[in-house]
């Protein structure tokens, strides 16, 4: 793959932490060029007075967001911007040949119903938005490899996925039972300064928000739904956890067949996810820490069975800026383009 | 209460994270003075040698472990040892009359056999072992008030129990329902060094621990059982949190009655704890964060339901090593003396 | 010192860190009284809604900024404002009787146009500004008994200069030899939001700013100028460190006598500080370590010489928001009131 | 560089941070082909049992120590133990022809009684200790080049000399006024529990240590007094930051000549590191921040000149795990084997 052959891509949205992360793995991928940054609060300013640690690698300027330049000069681009953005600009690039990767919840919801009840504004794109597929490659990867456009989801919703997939789709627990503990560093809150998120008020403690009422939920049951061939509610906590980086999610649920032992387990995993380059489905007994995944694409999945209380317990964790947003969206353009799914894409985190 | 009246304490174990937190409480207890401070391997070290931003207020040295001695000297003795010393400690003590306030798991089982199964070795102190109360002043007040030995429960028991309690003892939920999700700052497992405590290891990452067996659950399962009348069994995850101290417990059951609302339970919490001066109860939609509890003996408990998943979520925050150590057996002293229950606790955090 | 005699005291900028610490230490007083909480942006609200783990011990409201409502109804306020708002308050505020305590820049400096050459803005209180005095106890304990006007010194200034008092006022070194290498926690830097005080942006990592030019660098230089009894100037570096609360400021100078040791250094700073009640001198050969002041008032200094180099090493730690701050305001207030210095204020950190 | 041509080599001391960086960074080094693990502790089990995070890409057991063994598979082996083990090994291993890369600091001195006076111990390899190079390669590219044995700087040392080089080699400060004031995250300390680095103890707070006597500093002066030309004494301080990696270097000096500004100086840097490709020069008025440089082999170097106090200041980062150890000795292999300098070497952090 010469550099004669690489790809043209752009990155709208490139200030935030979704862009810098797409940035930085853009530049160690062998099939892609970036050749376009696009913002507006941040349009005219070097890429590199932003981020000063990458001058020595990334010479863009960040340009004003303009569909046609972009279509000119990208034959993929990543949208990387507050919910409610994408689906302005989706309709016009798709229409002009580029593939889109939207990293915010615009193109997650086969049902635009449902995402105006949860995100409101209007939306005018039906017809765009049914080209879209859930960009999960775990799950749909056939899909994925078909799309034009793609509606790349979150860490939170991701790393829950990971660990319910299985048991859903094979239909090994009660789906209503489904709790999922989840919690993150604070880098998945973006890099717009809010007072709870100053390291101040977040270090050195922990809480929870958005508690039964966080808008990941939905998602969440859209695709467990799907999964289960029927309508799934599922619990949902998502916790602030004084860190940078990494998502654990706590999985419980409770087995259709009280027999099932955790050995057992572990092997329906990695069957499921034996075509799965980055999922580490771990050994019996041995559950992931967050650091694991840490500047990689992989999400590491620990079971555990208890038989006194009748429970699975199911621990996945992700890298929430990587797996969890722009690794992610970058897998799903490897299968886009009929490239090796791993091309580019870390597989081995730096411990400590 | 003139100084004359003080009660002189002891403190085995001085040099741990409990030694010095009951050492740091009580030199602003205004009815207590501190005359032995004891201990195995820091023996002969002047106490400022171990701590020294304390050497302007405690002029003590640590002194071999001598139950006379003790017994001579103080009329209370706090006991801040790994578990299974206290117990061969306890009886000569307690004999000798002297008030007993262990902070290990000693004597924290009804049933030695709980005790013997979880903990390991040999008990010859069934005895004393029965004059033991548990130390939990919100559930065991009058018990703990005429008691000679008293075992205290830790942070993550403590800070579980306390959001579960209401629940369990009005009937509130299917007991076999609940779900104790519980993350601790890392200050929980001591000052023994341990590769996996190292800030190196434990900074900016996030697991979970003991998942299915971990040693608190038959201690939450023996006073849930006691409170719901009952035997009960519940689903306890402990997770190791980049953070000195705090603990929060995210606690998920299934309500009885399907109709019960938010602001019921938030009455109905409040109505349980209202002679408790260390819980608050939060209003409606305000969460706790566990920096709130830090520096007090203070429990913080928030509380939704969500009636589309009819799940009730309690959610429990303390400082493991006041609350959920030092602070609770000094509440308990304080009720054995017949004092108010908050004589000398700090209820104030510094925030941030 | 019964509660009909407490002082009614007063919080301009009450929802800042500058506010809650006051809040928070003022509630533990036995000798004033809050009666009024102010501010612009927050007026209206009530103080429990900012900072909900007080709401047990405080029931104020945030009242809009009223000079002559704060003059009949306190008799003392602190003023925890940005730089530049101070100064057009003090004035009224001090005519009609009030002590006030100001904590930011406006009353710090003896020359108006030095403040003016760094903060910018004009002055038009001269006269009131000539009535202020500055507000470090351990050096103008006397000026300050007698002042109805303080404007206290902040957490990088409060400790270089503790550090260097002793060795500028007793002519030990060369003063233009004076190095200060300070390191803050970030809270130091206030509540409101900004990207690089994020948690994401700022933990785990470390950095350098203000280099040569940062504006403490004048108010430094001033009070070392006087303790000197000539014009000294100094090098002030500030770094930001990945946590909460604390401040160590590492200064390093030539002694003008080369052989002077480190014992006698010690015993001539535990001299200079004799009747400092927050001052711990540390022995020869112990450091300090910035968690050793937070939750109080103390500042811990520890000294070195190096024969080799010929250099002496002072390292100073506070709490950066209590003796950086609040703490310190309430020191200044308790000499005004001819009370114990002491008064109100912790010693004892809780640790870790 | 097919596979047919990988260079075996191998690691003694894999269990510890060094080994598992060198482990890491390998495992992407198109060149090298990591074949032993060695240990002594930890000989018999698998790599992966150790940091399981890595089971999917390393499949090798560690092996006890065997000398001989390592010469027949190795063409290289790194030496990643703790000080006063590898020159039991080295004259063995270099007389059986295999290259060796040591991070202890045994072959860092030409002058062995230095060694012997602050590491203790005795030394019998003095003829093979003159075979070694220090392992610098900014400073001794040349030589490393030609070295069959090298001893390779820590992460204190070299980030303290890379930003004092350019000033001792060219002449520009008075080499004695130079002040080192660094600053390193805990990781630097090792993987062996110690109780000043547990979580609790070290986050959240700040500390200096090893004050005038740290053993870095004669490593330190053997090199400036090199760059000099004539004996060089420099005061290094090091301090304990609450973060898992990084290192920054806060470098005072006085320049000979008091005309020289930034500008010049940062030409000077730049032509000094022209052929440095892992030295990053900063523009004027960029200050380095340590997350910059964590994940990579880099040295962000920032510099300003106060005509005010007539000092220097220069500001240097690395990751004080890779171009503070592992980072550097693969830089140093890569130059032993006549390879391009950066080869498997990351040159981009994930930021934040």
């Amino acid at each position: 793959m010469g550099d004669l052959e690489r790809l043209p891509v752009g990155i709208v949205g490139a200030s935030g932490y979704g862009g810098v992360q797409l940035v930085r793995l853009l530049m160690d991928h062998p099939g892609v060029e970036v050749v376009y940054l696009g913002g507006e609060s941040s349009a005219g300013k070097p890429f590199a007075e932003i981020y000063p640690h990458l001058a020595h690698r990334v010479d863009l300027t960040i340009e004003p967001i303009d569909l046609d330049k972009i279509a000119s000069r990208c034959q993929a681009v990543f949208l990387s911007l507050p919910n409610g953005l994408a689906h302005t600009m989706a309709p016009t690039l798709v229409s002009k040949g580029v593939k889109v990767l939207d990293l915010s919840a615009d193109y997650r919801f086969r049902n635009l119903e449902t995402y105006k009840a949860w995100y409101g504004g209007e939306r005018n794109d039906q017809e765009t938005s049914e080209l879209a597929v859930y960009g999960l490659p775990e799950l749909y990867r056939d899909r994925i490899a078909e799309a034009q456009l793609v509606g790349c989801p979150g860490c939170y919703v991701t790393t829950s996925l990971l660990a319910l997939a299985p048991l859903l789709k094979q239909g090994l627990i009660v789906p209503e039972s489904a709790i999922i503990d989840a919690k993150s560093g604070t880098s998945g809150a973006g890099r717009t300064p809010k007072t709870n998120l100053l390291l101040a008020e977040a270090d050195n403690s922990l809480a929870p928000y958005g508690v039964t009422h966080h808008r990941h939920t939905p998602e969440i049951e859209q695709i467990c739904t799907e999964l289960a061939g029927h309508e799934v509610m599922v619990q949902f906590t998502p916790h602030l956890i004084p860190m940078v980086r990494g998502l654990l999610a706590t999985v419980y649920a409770t087995p259709r067949d009280p027999g099932l032992v955790r050995e057992v387990m572990v092997t329906i995993y990695t069957a499921f996810y034996r075509n799965s380059p980055f999922i580490r489905v771990l050994p019996s007994g041995v559950y992931p820490q967050t650091k694991w995944a840490c500047g990689t694409n992989l999400c590491y999945i620990g079971i555990e069975v208890d038989p006194r209380t009748d429970k699975v317990i199911v621990m996945s964790v992700t890298d929430n800026l990587i797996k969890g947003q722009a690794g992610q969206a970058i897998q799903c353009l490897n299968l886009m383009m009929g490239w090796n799914e791993i091309l580019g894409l870390p597989q081995l985190s730096f411990y400590p």
